[in-house]
């Protein structure tokens, strides 16, 4: 079977961001920030989905996606930890309703309650919820809250470490996965997202985190950021900095998605990186919605890029399946109940 | 013949930077900014060249390096104006020397006296006097004088237009690049570089510079950040934001060199970007300095990455002198002077 390991719901039901508004517009006023929430059909969120993630993945071949809110509209830099706290609540509530609509094609990952300048243990809480109450399988892990300040500590920090004691436990990864940009130097998906991947990724060179945390399991997006493509400045880096190989310093831990929009980047991905680290993903409905007008084609259609990888069967099979029922535990046993 | 677009004054002679940390205590207690400068012989100077630089140019083939101050020392965001003017006067006067020294193997290319805030037409002055005065060819010009912290306005807001009004008028392009990271999330050489690449390119495509300023030209090193690996994104990013196609909005004006250290990178950006937008370099010495253990040659040799490709010879001249005489016009005229 094939699984998109990154999908966002993109396309949720108007009044979910018409109640997101109500939210701001009320903590300007010093008024509720967490309002009575709207009345949501089952009919309103199926014609969100069918329309439009379950048409595109049914056109293009693959069977399932792992589900999270919109990145873009995380926002945990907007308002104060109470806002982030009832809207990324909303918003998790809201994918598990998907999910339970459309439990074969549809598992959840949650957004956190993340907040610039709050200790991150606050956001073991909606884990614990969303893992043990509502089923989802990994968690979107914002590395800059503060939405393109990158004024908080570096992932690698021990201040993160009671939140990646709980991940363990859990047994469920993070996607590094920044939100909306707040600063106009940065475009948020042309840039800040593309950024935050490499910063994430030299970030592990750096440090030892996966000596603490043998077990500890990151997937970064967009194929890694700029990583693959200057694999020999990270290899040679880490060298510089003492650290063992790549291999063995970060990428038992690390896996890369082919977010990557053409065919040359997606064969760079495969060249450099080992496969059992790269997991099918597209993003899509997301960042680029067009179709290419060289290949006419979506330019998200990222299946086809490895559909026309010279790989083997198997190879293709750890990159469409595999390799996400490992590195989500609970998604295999959730698809091996589903006796798939 | 071989230029190599891309390479800092790394190796400077120890008085230098003395100087610059007596610069920096000064600053500290309220003393001079500008203290006497030490005596730094010829054969100082040539030592710290004949033995680096030029013995690897050498020894790789190569003929001469677009040589300007190192770029991690830079520093903008040490000090304040004044320190950063003092600083940049001495750095640019010493690149001036090893060109007075070798003339026929380095050209020289200025560091900018940028300082968070200041504006950017403080730093024509010392353009001027490095390009009518000591004959340099071009500039560096940091996106983030801040070190990290992203505080200033886009390489697209008319705050800087005046001084690309003057890299027009002296007809210099400008690399861009940044300096060191003060900010614990970035990685100096590992992810704020990179960044500082792939949030330009962005910038670029987001606004309208380039129907303002035809003739303005900027190289992004280290082979375009993310940019090639994401092309396909980018192409996307440019039709949502309903621009024209890159290589009529951004291409005409944007140049990658080759500081991308492992083969498949290379492949990549050529396979990607166009040869008349790619030109040779390797910042040697720089960031990465080891051997790759896979290949047993230095990451940073990467003219050994060209020589590989499978493009004409014509395409080859264009990389390695074709298009770099052409982006630097005052490079070409230096050349034809000394008859090549």
């Amino acid at each position: 079977m094939i699984i998109d390991c990154h999908g966002h719901y993109t396309t949720a039901p108007e009044p979910h961001n018409v109640w997101r508004e109500t939210q701001k517009a009320n903590f300007k006023a010093g008024g509720d920030v967490d309002p009575a929430y709207p009345d949501i059909s089952d009919d309103e969120i199926r014609e969100t989905i069918e329309k439009n993630q379950m048409r595109l993945l049914k056109e293009r071949g693959a069977d399932m996606t792992v589900f999270s809110p919109r990145a873009s509209t995380m926002a945990h830099h907007v308002g104060n930890e109470d806002v982030s706290k009832a809207w990324t609540r909303r918003c998790n509530d809201l994918i598990k309703r998907v999910v339970g609509l459309f439990p074969e094609t549809f598992v959840g990952v949650c957004q956190l309650p993340q907040s610039p300048g709050i200790d991150i243990a606050h956001s073991i809480g909606e884990l614990e919820r969303c893992v043990n109450e509502l089923g989802f399988i990994g968690c979107n892990l914002n590395p800059d809250p503060s939405g393109g300040k990158w004024n908080g500590p570096p992932l690698t920090d021990k201040a993160w470490y009671p939140f990646y004691e709980k991940m363990v436990e859990l047994d469920v990864p993070a996607m590094v996965h920044v939100s909306g940009s707040c600063n106009p130097n940065f475009h948020a998906t042309g840039a800040h997202y593309i950024n935050a991947d490499t910063t994430a990724f030299m970030q592990f060179i750096e440090a030892d985190l996966f000596k603490d945390f043998p077990d500890l399991r990151f997937i970064i997006p967009h194929g890694g950021g700029a990583v693959p493509y200057h694999w020999g400045r990270y290899r040679g880096l880490a060298d510089m900095l003492k650290k063992p190989n790549l291999r063995d310093h970060v990428m038992k831990n690390v896996y890369f998605d082919t977010c990557v929009y053409h065919q040359p980047g997606i064969d760079l991905l495969f060249r450099v990186i080992d496969t059992k680290n790269i997991l099918f993903g597209s993003e899509m409905i997301g960042a680029v919605r067009g179709i290419d007008p060289e290949t006419g084609n979506y330019f998200d259609d990222t299946k086809r890029y490895v559909d026309a990888l010279a790989i083997s069967a198997e190879d293709k099979a750890m990159v469409f399946e595999g390799n996400a029922r490992r590195v989500y535990p609970r998604l295999d046993a959730i698809l091996k109940a589903q006796g798939r």
